[in-house]
Parts: structure tokens; sequence; C-alpha cells
């Protein structure tokens, strides 16, 4: 098993997760720091368990062999990071012969606040279906460092990013929403019953369903055969 | 809508059809050629049409900063490749908000003959649900260059490689085959219409069936709320 560790709650809980089910020597967690979003602290506590890599020079041709590469468009430029951590991480898996165990939790993936083939790309996502607030009982609950726990989550795709500060929502507040929606509760209700304003809640709604696409495998035309002329020779008996 | 071009059928076939759908100015066509596959001649066919970028460099990059990285697995290697040619296309559908059209055809589908999160990482696959033989009669019928129908199908992931190759079959026996599963034919009754021995059928079922978390979006572990003890607060109605 694979894990990419940021030093954060997702993916230290996946990891010490993953040495419960498997036993420590099973998980290769790897590390994968670059220049702008580096940070010692995080280092210091992951390089203790964990392979690192920085991926600097990886980005930095990307950046220099894309002719209309923009380094103010942060969204662009940090999603080619969390791809560019998925090629590593695969390289590993395939070359070990093992599997990737992703990191994503429930109220990312209902967000869409993820980036497609990127972070979320792996084999198997054992807390997708734990809200944040969810992975931060269970990663108390299975001793994850107390660093980990209290550090705002982020994708760490730029300096100063937090996810709570990019979806607008602390996530005490978003994973109820969330809930209410995923159980089909009507907007007004949700808000009603926390609180808060209607729009909030139907903002949080559209983000979701807008995000389907990121979801789902990808859309393939189902063709009609007669249409396209091979004889095909072959009689069903 | 951006589609990556090798000069070969399948993207010549997409990016003719998406041309024909949507006007020439509104599709993007990106080659992404590199060093160890380099081929003057598709490069020739394409830059009419195309924008090129090589994207050796970053390869280089990547190969230089994986510690275990080994220069003889050619799977691993060339799944950098195609992982990398993803991240470019991306990147130009990002910026330029486009979306990603893949080429990806029914018989290298249902063979797993692609790579997880590369080749196969679009937002749309207009032919997706074409045989490559059948891929072979419509390029054909739009009028797609003969250079690239009759080239020999291949990812291009390493010099001299070719799909039929590693396949083991030819496309017109193999799309047989696998129009005979895909139609829940038994084995032996799928290679006695085709003269073939069962052993043959059996390897492309097994091969087919093997690759069907290529296919799937990933595994994510169902959970029961009440074992994590979040209290969510809300009522439903």
């Amino acid at each position: 098993m694979i894990v990419g560790l940021s030093g954060g709650i997702d993916s230290s809980t996946v990891a010490a997760l993953s040495a419960l089910a498997l036993g420590g020597n099973k998980v290769f967690a790897l590390m994968l720091p670059e220049k702008e979003t580096y940070n010692t602290t995080d280092l210091h506590h992951a390089e203790l368990v964990a392979k690192k890599c920085d991926i600097t020079p990886a980005l930095e041709a990307f950046y220099h062999s894309i002719p209309i590469f923009d380094p103010t468009e942060k969204i662009c430029k940090g999603n080619v990071k969390a791809r560019t951590r998925m090629i590593y991480i695969y390289y590993y898996a395939n070359k070990l012969n093992r599997i990737v165990c992703g990191s994503s939790d429930k109220s990312e993936t209902m967000m869409g606040y993820f980036t497609k083939w990127g972070d979320v790309a792996s084999d198997i996502m054992p807390i997708m279906d734990l809200y944040k607030t969810q992975v931060k009982e269970l990663a108390e609950h299975i001793g994850v460092p107390k660093e980990s726990i209290a550090k705002p989550p982020t994708p760490a795709l730029w300096p100063g990013q937090t996810a709570e500060g990019e979806l607008g929502l602390k996530y005490e507040a978003l994973d109820l929403i969330l809930y209410g929606l995923e159980h089909f509760m009507k907007e007004a209700e949700i808000a009603e019953q926390l609180n808060i304003e209607e729009k909030a809640v139907h903002k949080v709604k559209q983000r979701w369903l807008d995000a389907e696409h990121k979801r789902r495998m990808l859309l393939a035309a189902k063709l009609e055969y007669r249409t396209v002329g091979t004889d095909f020779r072959l009689r069903r008996g």
C-alpha cells in the first residue's frame, strides 16, 4: 500500500489506519513537498515515518514548457501540483507492485474540492464516506498526533491556502449542511435548524451538484452499431 | 474543446469529429512529442493543424527525482509519459476554459490497454463505444488521412511498441472476441465460430475482467454513521 502524506489530518489518519490494518511494514508513505508551500514543521513530523522527494524540479519543467503558463493563475498551477504528486505516487505503486490508498474525505468530495485526476486519483478510499468532522473524531480516537489534527486543513497548492477560507464555511457548519442535503432535506429546513441563511445552504447545494462531473466516470457516447456498418459475423446462440 | 493528438487513427478521428461537430476554430489540438518515441513523420502530419510541445524535460525531471527510477522498466516509465501528457492537456483546458475530449476506443478500454489517470483521463469520450475496426471505418468515412489509418496503432510509450504486438492479436480477431464476450456468448461458442483456440478467447476474457478496476470509480468504503459517534443534530422532517 502507498499513501501520499501531507502532514495534515486526512492523510495522517489514512496512514495510521493502513498501518493498523496491514502492519506498518506494509505501508509505504510518500512525502512530496515543493518549494512554494514547503513547511519545515510538516516535513519534520512527516519525515520520521516517510520517504520524501522534492517535486519542485518536475513542476518547474512543466511551468517552463507551457507557452501559455500563467504564474498568477493559482488554480491551474495548483492542479499541476496535485497531478504531479499523483505521477510520483503511482510510479512507486507500479514499481513496488502496491496499490494506492487515497485520503479524500466526504466533505471535500461532495464540494468537488479536489483536483480531477490529481489528489483524488487512487485505488481505494477508506475515509471518503466520512465528513471532515468525523475524520477528526476518528483521528483523535486512533491517536493521530495533535499537531496534524489541530492544523487548518489545506490542499497546500499555494502559500496561505486553507480549505475553510476557500469553501467560505467552517467544517462544523459545512458538514451539517452536507448531511442535510445528502438526506434530501429541503434547503429552508436545513437553514432553519442550523439558524443560518437559506442562501448559504443554496450555495453549498449548487457547488455539490456542479461538481458531479468530478465524481463520475467520464461521459462516453453510447452508439448504435447498425449505424456503423461493421458486419460482426458472430451469431448469438 | 482540447484534443491530444498523436498522429494515430483514434485521436485523428476524434479531432476530425470534433471539428465537424463544433467547427475547427473551437477545437484546440495539442501534440505532445517526447524524445524517445519522436517520429518526424507523425510530427509533420500533425504540426499542420496542432500546437506542439516537447514533454521530454518534464519527463526527465521525473526520472531524475525518483530514487527507485528504473529506466529498463518500460511500463512504469510509459505510465509516467501518459500521465504527463494528461497534465499538459488539462493545463490548457483549465487555462482556456475548455473541456478535454478523449480518444480511447472500445477495444483498448475493454482490454485495460491504457494508463489509469493517463491517456484515458478526459471529460468526454466520443469513440469509447466503437471497436478499433469500427473506428477505422468511421475514419475512412469522414476522410481521416490514409497515413493515420494505415499506421499500426501504438500508445507510443517506447520505441517500436505496437498495440497488436502487445495484445497478441490482430484487432480484426480481438474485436470479434470482445463482441462475443460483450454479448454473453460462451468462450467455446466464440472460439468455434471464429475457428480459433478456446484458450485465446479465455485469455482475452480474463484480461477484460482483470482490468475492471481501471474502468470504475475508485473503491470507497461505505461506513455506518452510528459507529463513528458524531451527533449530527439535524432532524429529518
